[in-house]
C-alpha cells in the first residue's frame, strides 16, 4: 500500500509518515469554499471531500489518497488561522479558561471506494496569563495554525488542562482513527 | 528561579526543559518502597515524596526541587516496567480494548515549603492486533516504560482511541498542572 497525502501541513506530513506505511506528498489546488450555512462539525469533512475531488490524477490499485481539514470551534464559531499577531492574541484570550472543540475531517479514497469521517476532541484551556499569551504570540508559531495555537507547542503544554478525545487529532490528524479506517478500506484494494 | 529535576527519565527531562525555566538534573538514591496496602492512586505521590526526602543537599533560595513518579493502573492493579518482551506483550494484550488510568505524582520542594499533587489521565486503547503489538515489542521501546508503552510512540499513535485528561501526564509529567502549582509556589521563594 502507498499513501498519497494531499496536505502541505508539516505536522500532518510528520504524523502520517510515522505510521510505517510509504507516504508521498501530492498537490491539490481547489477553492476551499463550502456553503456558509454548513454546520461547523460538517465543515472539515466537506473540505476534505473537496480536496479529494480536486485530485484528478488516476490512482494506482495500491494507492490511497488522504485529504484532511482541521477546524477549531468555540461556541459554534470557527476560529481560522490568524491574520495578524493581534488577532492571534485575541483568539488565545477567547480560548483561555474555556473548552473548545477541534474537528478533523478525513477522506480516504482508493480505486474501489472512499470513506469520510470526522473526529472531535474537546480541549480545556486553563486561564492563560497575558505573559504566557504574548510570549507565545511573539514566538510566531501561532500564525500558521487554526485557533492560533499548537497543542504540541509551549502554550499547549502549559495551558491545556485536559482534553477529551484523540490528542493527535488536535495536532492535525486523528492517526488512530485513520489507521482503523485504513484497515477497513484495505481489503477493497 | 531554577528547577532541580531528580529524574533519569529522558521524557521528563525533555518536557521540563521546554517550560522555558532553567533546569538542572540531579541524582537521588532512595529505595522506592512504600507500604503494599497503599491505594494505587496514592502510590505515585508517595514515591515522589520519598524521592524528595532522599535529596539531602541544601536548596538555594531560588531553587525548586522537582520529583515525580508515574504509575499505570488497570482494574486497580499497577503495571510496572516489563522485565521481558513476553511480559511487555502480555501487558499490551491486557490494555488492548480497555480503559486504564495513568497517575503521575509530583512533589515541588523549596526552602519555604513544598506541594504534592497527583494528576490522573484515563486512556482508552482500541483492540490491538497481534501484529501491532509484536511489531512494537520488537522495536524495544517498550522496555523502559510503565505499562510497556509510550503514548508518543507508534503504538500510542495508532492504538490510543481517546484520552480524558492531560496528554503529557501520560508521557510522564503533567506539565500544565506543574506550571500552575509552580506559579502558586513561587511567591513563597
Amino acid at each position: 500500500m502507498k499513501l498519497l497525502l494531499a496536505s502541505k501541513s508539516p505536522r500532518r506530513r510528520e504524523l502520517l509518515s510515522r505510521l510505517g506505511i510509504p507516504v508521498v506528498f501530492v498537490d491539490v489546488d481547489v477553492d476551499e469554499v463550502i456553503p456558509p450555512s454548513t454546520p461547523v462539525e460538517l465543515v472539515p469533512s466537506g473540505l476534505a471531500l473537496l480536496k479529494a475531488k480536486g485530485y484528478t490524477c488516476p490512482l494506482e490499485p495500491d494507492e490511497v489518497l488522504v485529504t484532511a481539514d482541521t477546524v477549531v470551534a468555540l461556541d459554534g464559531k470557527i476560529l481560522g488561522k490568524p491574520h495578524s499577531r493581534e488577532e492571534a492574541a485575541a483568539m488565545l484570550r477567547s480560548l483561555s479558561g474555556n473548552v473548545h472543540s477541534v474537528y478533523t475531517g478525513v477522506c480516504l479514497k482508493c480505486n474501489s471506494g472512499q470513506t469520510v469521517f470526522t473526529e472531535r476532541t474537546d480541549v480545556c484551556f486553563r486561564q492563560l496569563s497575558e505573559k504566557v499569551i504574548m510570549d507565545y504570540v511573539n514566538e510566531g508559531a501561532c500564525m500558521d495554525k487554526a485557533g492560533a495555537y499548537g497543542i504540541q507547542d509551549s502554550i499547549g503544554m502549559v495551558g491545556v488542562e485536559r482534553i477529551e478525545g484523540c490528542f493527535y487529532n488536535v495536532v492535525g490528524l486523528p492517526v488512530s482513527r485513520l489507521f482503523k479506517e485504513l484497515n477497513a478500506l484495505t481489503p477493497l484494494i
